[in-house]
């Protein structure tokens, strides 16, 4: 398992891949994010993105994907998150695209009376172009090593 | 229509209702956290949150939801968004709890080259408790009145 002092400040991460599809776009915004620019590939042409567009949150949604993955993979005793530091939408993710993630650990930190710690990451997603679509530092808790517990 | 011009720092806002249920924190989950504590409500009660909880992400959707309602009942000239400045998820959102948010507008300023302008806000998503469950700051572009594109 991978425990709070596994992880390391400069540590990096390979996130597992994700192709975007029109469908799961659609699909979120009916859902949570119902603007005519994520809803309606015709009327998307007119907005802003020339065409359908993502919803920020859809590719939040997606990078928490590759995450768990990578959480599964890694048996990592990861205990939820306090939230985000910042998050940026730099580019447009439309239908086709194919979104590929990486992180890096900037910071990592013991809870000073419970048995985790705080591990602070900068992900960065792109496409299929090499654009960086999205750019997020989010926090993470993990359990400590069951023989660290006590110190 | 609401226009870049018509946020004001200090404005106030409030958002619509929504109650969380289980089956939407089952489904979003599952889709895209799959995480033992957002997706099996026996297992949770062994997690640090005793219980099924939602994840921060679907927290963040159903917030993103109640302000899409709030842009079309305004009418307003919204562009989507270059991301979010911080976010915190405070306290565990449940099955059955009933949310509520306000926004309140911390800044706004014009794009020096486009005809649209930044409106930086912070929204809080209460319970029924009154307790506070998430806090977000985030950015919105807006169109600035068509008479005043130009100037």
């Amino acid at each position: 398992m991978k425990y709070f002092e596994d992880y390391q400040v400069g540590q990096e991460s390979v996130l597992p891949f994700h192709t975007v599809t029109a469908d799961e776009i659609i699909a979120f915004a009916k859902q949570y994010d119902p603007q005519y620019f994520h809803l309606d590939p015709e009327a998307a042409k007119q907005s802003i993105f020339g065409g359908l567009v993502a919803s920020g949150w859809h590719v939040c949604a997606i990078l928490m994907r590759m995450l768990v993955e990578e959480l599964k993979h890694d048996q990592a005793a990861g205990l939820g998150s306090p939230g985000v530091d910042s998050c940026r939408w730099l580019k447009p993710v439309r239908p086709g695209d194919r979104l590929s993630g990486r992180g890096v650990v900037l910071d990592a930190w013991r809870s000073k009376s419970k048995p985790y710690g705080f591990v602070r990451r900068r992900f960065d997603l792109s496409n299929q172009h090499g654009e960086i679509v999205a750019s997020l530092v989010g926090l993470g808790m993990f359990a400590v090593r069951p023989d660290a517990g006590a110190s």
